[in-house]
């Protein structure tokens, strides 16, 4: 295990993630709350909307009032996401730290089913939104491959097709002028095993030894963390994760099976392997027992209700 | 991951790990119905029952009832544990694969609280286990070091206590001329770690190099497979698990929090690695999806809720 990385960075994703897919309602002041305590366990970011069409996802519908209504720590970026430039409008309109991204789907079926374009058709609306974003002066932070490591409608991905994404994705970045701090890879529907992951990182990283690579996995099949501990072993310092495995998918028929990889349990794993997050991992279980008792229902995170080992160490 | 195993073989203890934690009641007829579909998805192992005193653990009141029903497979041990010679003389009297074992646990304090022995009371009431075992003709296959990654009273376990713990039992195997099919370490409280399992099965392999060793473990804090995968890339071939990851911690104050690694999600990230189980994955989410339908409520196995990828590849 000798290329694991001393630190990882984690970016939460929970409120977004699970404000998304609850049936709800959920009151605005609580989804506030429950930003505004993620801020204080040393995450250094919280995503914490989507501005999306309320009529499609309507627990965001909201998304302007909670944005307005955090109090922000000065160390801490509270972000929020949109998939088009109407979404951008808004978002830029909000206290939010709002960048800008690069985004396709290895899947070129994946892109046609959820977005009405294919791949090709998707790099051109890429080029058009980093126009929006030089206008605007939305920073680009980032870009991201989704379906990575597989898709429920071409099934296994070739890895080689992933690095011909990322290519893709940094030959626009390049165009306008511009360095990517990381370029995450999705593994949006949950193929991932650690054999994948050691292949798609591989392949990305033969071309790009330098290229910062960041993981974004759901953990629909259990493998969540085994395939994050894949990751760390090859040096991967960057996750997005989710506080409780909020999330998931509503075509899944099981609230619990599909959310991102779960914060607390992530962080636990890194503290247990000498890894530094900045996280306060008893904060952070207590973020997760408050998202409990907003959704109203258990949620799938695990650490949050076996305990963390401190009481114990004491 | 070059020491990958080509082929693991699974202890599946669901149905003993599930019924005997279980609020239920649950119908005989309901566990023999499917521990005998366990037996139909190429498991060599079903551990059906625990022959253990009602009174304390009234799931297993039918225990003998159980045994007798399940139509056997002639390909598949049903096999069945005791926790002392009352048991084992229950065990023996059903048509169950009954096997002695040698037991102790890396935590003093561990026992003490649950047995109410030490250590060297332990080791001494093993002699006179086996001693039972010679002269009742019953086969010892296996020795087992509980508390073997972390305890809830002691702390953290050196690796240097597990490996003598693991001497102390090779040396009564010895004294009765008994060669042990593999030494198991059980993560029993669920403090276990990548790193961890890599330290303690590192430092006891260094003094046995070639002795057959297996992990129990339980996913209490989102590690399991992570766990598992650090294992699997140390060559462990052998692996209790528990489907649907039925089992948990009476005292965790959620059903779902502690139970061992899930067979289904452990067969499948196998699959996906290249390793063979012998197992039929599809077949044995369905016993999954039956035992959660057996017991009533969710369980936290993650495959029977996202679905294996079989229809996608197909």
């Amino acid at each position: 295990m000798t290329d694991l990385p001393k630190r990882i960075t984690i970016h939460e994703e929970g409120p977004r993630e699970g404000f998304q897919i609850e049936a709800g309602p959920i009151a605005t002041a609580d989804k506030v709350r429950f930003c505004e305590a993620l801020a204080e366990t040393g995450l250094h970011e919280v995503q914490c909307v989507s501005f999306v069409d309320p009529r499609r996802v309507p627990g965001m519908a909201d998304a302007m009032e909670v944005a307005a209504a955090i109090r922000q720590r000065p160390d801490v970026h509270y972000t929020g996401i949109a998939l088009n430039l109407r979404g951008y409008e808004r978002a830029v309109e909000t206290p939010l730290h709002i960048a800008g991204g690069l985004q396709m789907s290895a899947s070129n079926t994946f892109s046609l089913q959820n977005t009405n374009k294919n791949n090709e058709q998707t790099l051109h609306e890429q080029r058009r939104q980093m126009a929006f974003f030089r206008e605007k002066n939305i920073p680009v932070d980032s870009a991201i491959v989704m379906t990575a490591f597989g898709c429920n409608y071409e099934g296994a991905i070739a890895p080689e097709t992933v690095r011909d994404c990322v290519g893709s994705l940094l030959a626009i970045a390049d165009e306008f002028g511009v360095t990517l701090e990381r370029v995450r890879l999705a593994d949006t529907v949950g193929w991932g095993s650690p054999l994948q992951v050691q292949r798609v990182v591989g392949t990305v990283r033969d071309k790009w030894p330098d290229l910062h690579l960041s993981l974004h996995l759901h953990d629909t099949r259990g493998t969540g963390l085994a395939n994050a501990l894949m990751a760390l072993q090859m040096g991967i310092d960057d996750f997005d994760s989710s506080c409780a495995g909020l999330g998931g998918c509503p075509f899944a028929g099981h609230k619990g099976a599909a959310g991102n990889i779960c914060t607390e349990d992530l962080v636990f794993m890194a503290h247990e392997m000498g890894i530094e997050t900045g996280i306060d991992l008893d904060a952070l279980i207590e973020c997760a027992r408050l998202a409990e008792t907003i959704v109203g229902h258990q949620l799938p995170g695990k650490i949050m209700h076996g305990g963390s080992l401190s009481r114990y160490r004491a």
